[in-house]
C-alpha cells in the first residue's frame, strides 16, 4: 500500500477546528498507515489538544514527506502566524481569519506542488475571513483563486449506507440561493450540464461505469403533470438525452424514495437539484458521515459540511466524527489524484 | 394490559396489500397481546397468504370481539365482495376496487362503533377506485365522508430513531401541490395554523408538553435573507408568535439539522412545510418503519405511505416492513382512542 499524505488544514483557530482536528489526527496516527498532518499555528493545535482532553504530543514538521511518529503523536506543519498569542475561543477575530487563510494557502500550495495527496479543510468563519482583509466568501472563493478554477462543484459523499461497501454520492444541480431561485434555475440545460458533470466526476473518483439516478421536485414526481411540470419539462427531457446518449442515468424518481434506492446500492449517485434536497437526505441518513468533496479543482479536497460553532469552540464538546469522515474519504480517494489532475487539471 | 383490536384494511386485492397484511398478522399473531383482524375478501387472505408462502390458518370472522385464535391463525372480517372469484394480479380491477372500498367502509364503521380501537389501512389504487365508480381520490377524501370530517392532516411517524424510545414525529404545512404552489402556501397565517395542528395532535397522541421544531425552507434558514425569505416574512413571525403564546416552538431551524436534531431526541416533532421535504427525511432515514397517521379523523387511522406495486403484487417479493411498523403504531396509539374522539370527534 503506498502511503498517502493529507493536509488536514485547522480552519479558523478560535472555532472547533483545532480540536476536531487534534482528534482526528491522534485517531488515525500510526493506525491506517496514512499520514495526516495538520496545517495551521502549533499553539492552536496544542491547545485544540488539550481542549479536546488528549494525551498526545503535538510534532512540529516542515516536510510533507516525513516519516509519521506513529501511535500518540500528531504532526503539525506550523503556518507560523499567530505564534504564542492564540486569540481566545469563539469570537470573529482577523488574526485568527488570517491564520485559516494562510492555512488553506499553504495547504493549497503543497497540494498542487505533489508534496501531499490531498487536503481536508476544517471550518472557516466568513466573518473572520473578512475581518482579516480578504474578500473572499469561504473556502470555494479561495480555492477557486489559488488554483485558478473558476467552476466548482460539490460532491456529497454518505459513508455509512445500507448496502455492504457501497458509498452513496450526491451531487447538486443549484447550491446557495433561495428555493424559489432554485425552482428558476431548474432548466433542462442545467440539469444536462450537471448529470454530464456529475458522471464525469464518479469516472474520476473510480465509478467507471455509474449508474446515476436523477431526482423530482415535485411531490410523487410531479404525477404526470398534477403536482408541477418541472419533471415533465426540464428534469425528465434531460435524463432523455443522457439516455440517448448510452449513460445509465435513471429518472426522474421521486425525491422521496430516490435516496433510499441509492443507499441500498441500486445506484452509484442522485443528482438533486436544491440544496436541502440532497442535504436532507445526507444529514438526516447519517450526519457525522456526510462529508463534502469538492469537484473540478486539479486538487483532491474534502471537507466538513458544518460550521466554526464558536458558541461550543474550546469546550471538547465538538463532535470530530464528520472531520474523521472527511479524512478517511481523502485517503480513499487519494488514488485517484492522477485521474482529478488530468481532468481539472486545465 | 387492555388487549387492542385493530382493523387492517387488505387495500386492493390485486395490489400487494393481502400479502403484507398475511404476513403483518401472521407475525404478530399470538405474540403481543394485541388483536390484527384482515378486512377484506377471505378468499383475497388466503391467496396473499399463498404468495406470501405463509404456513397459516385464515379464520373467518363474523364479531370484531372475538377471542384471538392465537399463532399460526390469520383472522379475516369477510366482506364478501370478490366470493372464490378474486381477480388476476396486478390490473386495475372495478372488482377489486369495490372490494377495496367496501373494506374501509367496514372497518371504518366498526371504529365509528367502537368495536375496534383503530383501522390500519392497505394500499388501494386510484384508477381501480374509480372503476368501481367511485369519485374519490383515496382513503382522505373516502374516510372524510364516512366521517364527516372535511379537514384532514397526516403526521408521519418515524419509528425508529437515534434516540432510544423516542418516536419523531414529522407534520406538514402543504401536501399534494407543486413546489413552487407550495412556497405560494406558506405563509404566517398557514404556518400558524400548522403548528396549532400539531400541538393539539402531539398532546392528542400522548405527548402533553410537546416539544415542536419548525423547519425552514430555504438553504442555511435562508441566511438572514441572503437566500429568501420565507424564515423573515412567514416562518419566523408564525414561531414567535407561538412561543408568546407559550408553546415550546423552535425555528424556523434549517432544514438540513432539524431531523437530525429531532431524531436524537431534542424535538418530539417538526413541521416541514412542502411534501418532500418531510418525506425525504423520514424515508431516507428509515424508509420501512415510516408511517403515516391520519389526524383530524374521530377514529384511530395508520396507514403504509407506499402504493399497490402492482408489478411485483402476487409474486412474494413485497416487503411487509412498513405495514407491521403502521400496525404497531395503531396498537401504541390505541390508548389515545379516547382522546382522539374527544379532540375530533365533532
Amino acid at each position: 500500500m503506498t502511503r498517502s499524505v493529507l493536509a488536514v488544514t485547522l480552519g479558523d483557530p478560535v472555532g472547533i477546528g483545532p480540536e476536531i482536528t487534534a482528534r482526528t489526527l491522534a485517531e488515525v496516527a500510526g493506525q491506517d498507515g496514512h499520514h495526516g498532518i495538520a496545517v495551521g499555528d502549533a499553539e492552536a493545535v496544542r491547545r485544540g489538544a488539550r481542549a479536546a482532553g488528549l494525551d498526545v504530543d503535538v510534532r512540529e514538521v516542515s516536510d510533507f514527506g516525513v516519516e509519521p511518529a506513529g501511535p500518540g503523536t500528531i504532526d503539525v506543519y506550523d503556518t507560523g502566524v499567530l505564534g504564542a498569542d492564540v486569540p481566545g475561543w469563539g469570537n470573529v477575530d482577523g488574526r485568527a481569519g488570517r491564520a485559516a487563510v494562510v492555512a488553506i494557502e499553504v495547504a493549497t500550495r503543497a497540494a498542487l506542488d505533489g508534496e501531499v495527496d490531498g487536503i481536508v479543510t476544517g471550518p472557516v468563519h466568513k466573518e473572520a475571513i473578512w475581518a482579516a482583509g480578504s474578500k473572499h466568501l469561504g473556502h470555494t472563493e479561495m480555492l477557486g483563486e489559488l488554483t485558478g478554477v473558476t467552476r466548482q462543484n460539490t460532491m456529497f459523499v454518505v459513508r455509512e449506507t445500507e448496502a455492504e461497501g457501497h458509498h452513496l454520492r450526491i451531487f447538486f444541480t443549484t447550491r446557495h440561493v433561495s428555493l424559489r431561485k432554485a425552482l428558476d434555475q431548474i432548466t433542462q440545460d442545467t440539469v444536462t450540464a450537471s448529470i454530464d458533470e456529475a458522471l464525469t466526476a464518479l469516472r474520476v473518483f473510480g465509478v467507471a461505469e455509474p449508474r446515476l439516478a436523477v431526482a423530482a421536485v415535485n411531490p410523487h414526481g410531479g404525477e404526470n403533470g398534477a403536482f408541477g411540470d418541472e419533471e415533465i419539462v426540464h428534469i425528465g427531457p434531460a435524463c432523455d438525452a443522457a439516455r440517448s446518449r448510452g449513460h445509465s442515468v435513471a429518472g426522474p424518481v421521486p425525491a422521496d424514495s430516490v435516496f433510499h434506492q441509492g443507499l441500498t446500492g441500486r445506484f452509484d449517485a442522485v443528482l438533486s437539484h436544491f440544496h436541502d434536497q440532497g442535504h436532507i437526505a445526507a444529514k438526516t441518513y447519517d450526519f457525522n458521515g456526510t462529508i463534502s468533496v469538492t469537484v473540478g479543482l486539479p486538487i483532491l479536497r474534502t471537507s466538513v459540511d458544518h460550521g466554526t460553532a464558536f458558541d461550543i469552540a474550546g469546550t471538547g464538546r465538538a463532535d470530530h466524527g464528520t472531520m474523521l469522515s472527511a479524512y478517511l474519504a481523502a485517503v480513499d480517494y487519494s488514488p485517484y489524484v492522477p485521474a482529478i489532475r488530468e481532468a481539472y487539471g486545465g
